[in-house]
């Protein structure tokens, strides 16, 4: 086998064998490549295609990469990859749930990837997810092929509802201790930017928290240069609505750059390194990958630049006003 | 398949319409990419890795790309592509047993793909074709995977011998109307290159054709400046081994160059386009998709530039002075 | 040399020996990227930069790249190489001029790179060319960078004109022996598509052409595959038109693929290799270094698929139903 | 100039416009292309290619990339990038630094690039500052076209000395308050893997550095994964000669990875983020773009991967065992 390390780049040892360049050049003849930005491109050598469809509202691809392993791919923007998914759905879920006295109910808007979840029903306080995705042959995509998440998927504690997040929230009744934005960016002619606004968070989603409930969100590119896309406003927008608001980030190898998280609440949200690291040994499962106090302090504590242009954004997300970054939707 | 079509890329309406950019970059966000020369590259938007494998001898890989339907990949090199390998095998096959007289038993060298023999048995005239390939794996691969072929490796007029094809030509008695080279192309460290040279034509090979019996060879890329790689060699050797020697060429798009092949034999090669038709008429089952008599009267008067350098070339192919062309064999 | 050696990091001769690739990545470390098709790119190592500027029609840059040195590119799109322009410019002019029993002048649309000038130029009985580009930034850019036409852009017998082609021969009474259609593709938008039609070629053209006079039009790619796109329309469209109408080809490296031309009359054309070959001898100064009267031959006996399908093309440019190729111009 | 913009991609306003994709392809016809690893590419377009040069110890070049500004690349690796080097040279020598209570005189083990020097001679305390490069080449071309260090390479305090570190520190008397490790990675080959070793550490370097002195070097990828290339390695063996040991580490854009740097003393290195900011108001001319004391500490704060990983080395640098970075030295 190890013979096929050196076919179109089937994987092997002599891949990670750093100190020999391949002997030839069509050692990586097969690769995904993905503009970050328009000027930007960021290429990962391919073992194989390994699933592709596509529903109403996106295309869909599991790709096997060389640097990332499996990697899926939704409207030909990376969505997360095996290597380090963890670090995005660790930075997710937990700070939230740590910082809730005794989070029992959660809702994620999105997350049909199945991994958000995965990362909740880790919490032993847990006895109900509600995972609101709006596109079914996501999830049943995710739910075919990504083996890591096969266990959460028939978590009984997960309710699966394929539906529109904001339909959902208010035609029921029911509150949360925790509500999860795990949507595509807000991008144009995306199915997910009315989820940003000040009036959806004012109107929509707080509303369907319990007393001392906690928003948290993936807030988008979070580098030095990125982050004034939709992470400082998506910031500025949490502030119009709720008391306490705290900025994250991480950098997620496969993205390329640094994600950003925004985690917002009426009650403080206060706790030391050593606090969380105790919640984290009491209420979860298993042990963090990625995430623990002092992680968190360090991922919360923004570099000057980025914090200076947080606490200066004056735009506020509203269905008039959103603001947006490179790439289209397919509904564009 | 509709829904492949999709993902990563694959035409729908759009596609197809010139007009329309993709509205997005995903459309084609996985490619495969060759090192045509050192400094150029060739790159196929990809639908999917179908297989991929090695052998002792070489990396495999089947490919199904968006430009050029199914690809077959040795070591990092394309060989044939779905949509215009009939291109490549009716020239290689059809001018050499058209001017036999009655050509009934071929030996190819190498050949493993299948098509060759594919083409070979069209031929009404034809009772044994031996495809002597020095590759198991390659058969197997092509075999199983190249469905085009399927009828041709179950002929039973096709006997495949797994041998090193000058071995095999010694060490039997057998003599054939036509030889044919469907070998790689002479590379450095590459299994084939010994089997370009004047002594292999002389010694090995010419004993082993009957009286009035055609060699013909594929010749590597033959365009205005890559002609001078092997394809002027390769005519100026043969030159020296028979009396008549007629080099022709055709633009083969997967390989973005013009290709050649080179005919020899001692009996003249000089049909007119109008006899050519005849005969393809009465001995090939089917017509043609590329080659017809006009078209070898064009393959065959070279531009100026290429027939000017054949007849100047002085080179010949010696194990001690090959020449190469860009890439490298895995022996290398 | 050696400067250009140095550039994105090569640092010796051994670019050029192809029996050795690059020890490590950076030698090749810019590309310049252009997509023939959607689904199909060809990339050219970059050496540099050379210039770049724009025009209210069309994008102009003037690259230095390591495969086909200097190349000229307007809109994105390759239009000449300095390694084999000569091919383009050779078929484009001498077919027509030679097949013309005394040439004396001509008028060129478009043009404005100066290479057909120059070709025209070295037919001793030409005593008047007009060059007939609307693109002033075009011929000033060519005119200061491209040193091979220096020469021809001061020869006396030039004549240059900045207006509409059309407007042009409509606006003049003067007739002319030969007409060059050396404009870009039909490209919807493009500044060009509307020069490519039965009425133009009817109505505007074949009035300003003498008794006797040749029209000759570059006619895009002639692939076995790419001449659908617009090469057998325009064959068909000036076959409506005029009595004897001859289809060529040759193959243009740089362009990765073939490329045709068609000539056009109302008097036969139907000259000898031979005959072509002296009248080069007697009429043109210096050689060609492409064609000649064998490789004219070669290249007016287009091969059987691309010769049927020509013969069936129904569809006749108009301006209501042009038929374009992949990309888009300014305009679009 | 707008124009422009839309030619082979000379950088404009546009550019930044994320809710446009380009009207067609050719917007960015040309790449820089950086293989990260061996299996993943980071390309940025490119507006040209300003200067290249080499020297007997690497290759030399200097890029107009649109993403990041003119583009420093050495040995086909990039250096440091207009729009972000002000990261990696901030997080190099402030620092150190401001942890030293009276920096009077620096040693720069490299750093030719002059933007070390440059951030260096914004201290009021500095009064020498010794630039060692062993490559007059690479310290002559920043001279040349590297205007953002013109005023740092004219300061009186700087005295530029063309010799091996090693060499250098051991030939002379002069000890310093603080020595900088600016030198490329220590990759197999190179010319600078030797001032990474233990050895070097302890008998060369650390007897050049005053009572109280700081040694702070730059430290290769520190990502979740890339940290175990270098970072941890050179943690580890600076932690076996110096008490105080001070890993930290920042995104910086155009690496597409966190970076890493090691701050080492026999004295405590424990300012408070409070403390970092006084002391830089008091002594730095200007105010830092990246750099203030809560960014220190979050930098300074590894996420718990990386924190466990460098506690868990065992590896050590000596002559005998380096570990090597993907990638070849010229020498190698």
């Amino acid at each position: 086998m190890g013979e096929i390390a050196y076919t179109n780049g089937i994987t092997n040892g002599v891949g990670n064998d750093k100190s020999h360049s391949p002997p030839n050049g069509y050692r990586k003849s097969c690769w995904y490549e993905e503009e970050i930005e328009e000027n930007l491109r960021w290429c990962f050598a391919l073992n194989s295609i390994l699933h592709t469809g596509a529903s109403q509202y996106q295309d869909i691809a599991l790709l096997d990469t060389k640097p990332f392993g499996k990697a899926l791919v939704l409207d030909g923007k990376l969505q997360s990859a095996e290597t380090d998914e963890f670090i995005y759905h660790e930075c997710l879920v937990h700070p939230a749930l740590l910082h809730h006295p005794l989070p029992k109910n959660v809702f994620i808007m999105g997350g049909g990837e199945g991994s958000t979840a995965r990362e909740l029903l880790r919490h032993k306080t847990i006895d109900k997810v509600v995972m609101c995705d709006i596109d079914e042959e996501v999830v049943e995509f995710c739910k075919s092929y990504l083996v890591v998440n096969k266990e959460a998927f028939h978590d009984s504690r997960l309710e699966v509802v394929i539906n529109d997040a904001r339909a959902e929230l208010e035609g029921k009744e029911e509150k949360y201790d925790v509500i999860i934005g795990d949507l595509a960016d807000p991008i144009e002619g995306g199915p997910c930017y009315k989820l940003y606004t000040k009036d959806f968070y004012e109107l929509s989603l707080k509303p369907k928290l319990k007393k001392g409930g906690i928003f948290v969100t993936q807030a988008g590119p979070a580098g030095i240069f990125s982050h004034t896309e939709v992470f400082s406003c998506i910031y500025n927008t949490l502030r119009q609505v709720f008391k306490y608001v705290v900025p994250y980030s991480a950098h997620i190898p496969s993205y390329a750059d640094i994600w950003g998280w925004v985690m917002a609440s009426d009650s403080p949200l206060d706790l030391s390194a050593e606090e969380l690291d105790m919640r984290m040994k009491l209420r979860i499962n298993e042990e963090n990958r990625y995430l623990d106090g002092k992680t968190f302090l360090s991922s919360s504590t923004l570099s000057k630049a980025v914090r200076n242009s947080l606490n200066n954004e004056t735009h506020v997300y509203t269905e008039g006003a959103a603001r947006f970054i490179y790439g289209h939707g397919k509904n564009a």
